[in-house]
């Protein structure tokens, strides 16, 4: 007997016959003998729908009353659920984030899951009762509902799986796996069958879809295994488990890319300690994500550039901030860009491997490809490059790093 | 200052415009100086399209969960309210069911209210920020949500009148009052400035819909002051009050209607001790409304028939109760018929007054409508007539009690 927790996607419950199918995958684990917990999404396009329904006011002065509107979806597709199970003769116990209680921080919109109870839970699997749990949301200590930000039922799945301390987490999505890169765009892009979290984290952070990051950072945290696999065939996907010895072979594991980027330039700071403080301090406040950062050297004292990016729907607030802080940070102007796209290789094995880096300039520039901004980390490396360059730059790199063969 | 609940309907919020109309009706509590909680039901059209969505599957077996999805509705009505609210610079602070708390009974689908804690929302009220609670919702012992059935945002609002000593408890639907008939059938209805709870009680069990009966249960046990009126002109509309003596003068109030009878006659009983429970236990157990109920007296141990109504959505249920039920209440045939409807008058006059329920047989008479059963309260005469005779049952009797003269 092994406890598993199964999270399905919006577009895995998007219909009542998906609903139905859905729950044969939960019977066939049952029958298989195994206790289920089961995290539920929204059905696709309700969140969306929702959200619009809210944006007929100024949604950033309207937090609380967001999440209120917006954690509705998951209360329908649980009940259904539940409704379904039953007629396949199991027994479902739908929970509101409430209800468990899943506990988080008070950013509405985007808070953070502080503590699970997992008595409730627990208790119905064991008298083969089957939970079926909100995804997306917990109550905060004001007892208000908040939510985790979009994506956010994957995170809520992992930390169910963590919390009941579940032999794994079943990430049922539209998707059948974790790809080398996006099959849309590079034909050759080939499924892999396991991923070290770490490069996980960083496909995630870097704009795979797949996963939240948040999920990926709390199952590395707590070593849960996640699978990722596809709601319509059920067939085994991509687990996501601690780094082997095997995995250290491959230079490269994936590609990633993302056209979310927004590049803002802070030109003319006098370069003096405690100026980044200034810059993200209140971008952190303001709850926005701050991705890559890269400040060139100078010699001290000098004045210099800063660039940084976020996401395209937080440009117009970054900019704000920022003119708000200008005497504060002391800049001269800003320079933003919003036309382009992040491309990252990702690998545990560039760890130890030299001249990855240089691997990878070579094959853009060999395609002409012009690299704006670089960042790295120990294992990926980050640039921006024109939008209407992600598909020359994908596959050149898929095949300089030989990702289409095993 | 006074204590006021206002309570709107689903068409009152049925768009965004239509919320920020509701929320200069509150606004103009406020400039007049009083504190003021606002109860609000699902923007119309959502609580339907909710309860299709749970169609597929059989509610009757899935009660928990169908209240948990209906309830989503009012979750997104009060947060939109308040959100409007914010616009025009009012604080209000949505609130659902279990963030109240109000406590029901465990009838998922049709709820009673057993308590309200009164602390928050006059907390907040005292504090001049304006509670939104949502209609039709609470939990009951077990942390579930449960519902109080349709149209149960009206018990929800006069609940919370009186468990806060509210002064007012006003009721904004699409119609501005309380009329003598309906205006759509008798064109010389009138609208009436005051009823009493009795009379309101009985046009409300009669099918006049614009309050649910609960309400006006809950309204006269708690002496709660409600007004009913239009959402869209805010006019003065129709009191609820305690009956006086200036009332005691009209014999007749009003005349309401029903379509939606169903109407069961168990043919060849044996009348003995204790055959009324047998039927209707069974039948309350199954939380069926019964209505009229018609026995004809009988020569002792003799065989009588036995009529009474259900609503028609009801009418299968309850075949299907009096057959599984056959052997115990000794019946020999069922006979339905659901092509009735029923017509009565209501007015405290006819206490003291003799010869109304012939001046109504007389009424319809003349008019060569046939009566097929009749049942009196102290308050009240119904008839059950064929259908199709409704338009001219209406009429005939508005005219014969002389209701389109002040």
């Amino acid at each position: 007997m092994q406890k598993i927790v199964q999270k399905f996607g919006g577009t895995s419950v998007g219909t009542i016959d998906k609903i139905k199918h859905v729950c044969s995958l939960i019977n066939k684990e049952i029958k298989s003998g195994n206790q289920v917990a089961v995290v539920s999404s929204a059905m696709s396009g309700e969140t969306n729908k929702l959200v619009s329904l809210a944006e007929n006011f100024d949604i950033n002065k309207n937090k609380l009353e967001f999440d209120m509107i917006v954690s509705t979806g998951e209360q329908v597709s649980i009940a259904l659920i539940s409704m379904a199970l039953k007629e396949i003769g199991l027994k479902g116990v739908p929970l509101l984030g409430w209800q468990v209680p899943i506990t988080g921080s008070n950013d509405f919109t985007k808070a953070k899951i502080d503590n699970i109870d997992d008595s409730l839970v627990v208790d119905l699997m064991s008298k083969g009762k089957i939970p079926i749990i909100a995804g997306f949301q917990g109550i905060n200590t004001k007892n208000n509902i908040v939510t985790f930000g979009r994506g956010g039922s994957d995170t809520s799945a992992v930390a169910i799986a963590a919390a009941i301390r579940a032999d794994r987490c079943d990430i049922y999505t539209d998707v059948d796996g974790i790809y080398t890169s996006d099959p849309r765009i590079v034909k050759n892009a080939r499924k892999l069958n396991k991923i070290s979290y770490e490069e996980m984290l960083e496909f995630a952070s870097l704009g795979a879809k797949v996963l939240q990051t948040r999920s990926v950072e709390m199952a590395m945290r707590h070593e849960v295994i996640v699978q990722v696999l596809s709601s319509q065939t059920g067939e085994k996907g991509t687990f996501l488990t601690k780094e082997d010895k095997k995995m250290e072979n491959e230079l490269v594991s994936g590609i990633a890319y993302s056209k979310d980027e927004a590049n803002i330039t802070l030109i003319n700071i006098l370069d003096k300690p405690g100026v980044a403080t200034k810059i993200f301090s209140p971008l952190s406040e303001a709850n926005i994500n701050v991705d890559m950062i890269v400040q060139t050297g100078s010699e001290n004292g000098k004045n210099i550039n800063f660039t940084y990016t976020v996401s395209r729907k937080d440009l117009e607030q970054t900019i704000s901030i920022m003119e708000e802080n200008k005497t504060d940070i002391e800049f001269e102007r800003i320079i933003t860009n919003n036309s382009l796209a992040k491309v990252s290789i990702v690998g545990l094995g560039m760890r130890t491997h030299t001249g990855v880096a240089n691997k990878m300039f070579s094959s853009l520039a060999s395609e002409s490809i012009n690299i704006h901004v670089i960042s790295t980390s120990e294992i990926k490396i980050s640039v921006l490059v024109d939008e209407e360059y992600i598909e020359k730059a994908l596959n050149a790199l898929h095949s300089t790093f030989k990702l289409d063969k095993k």
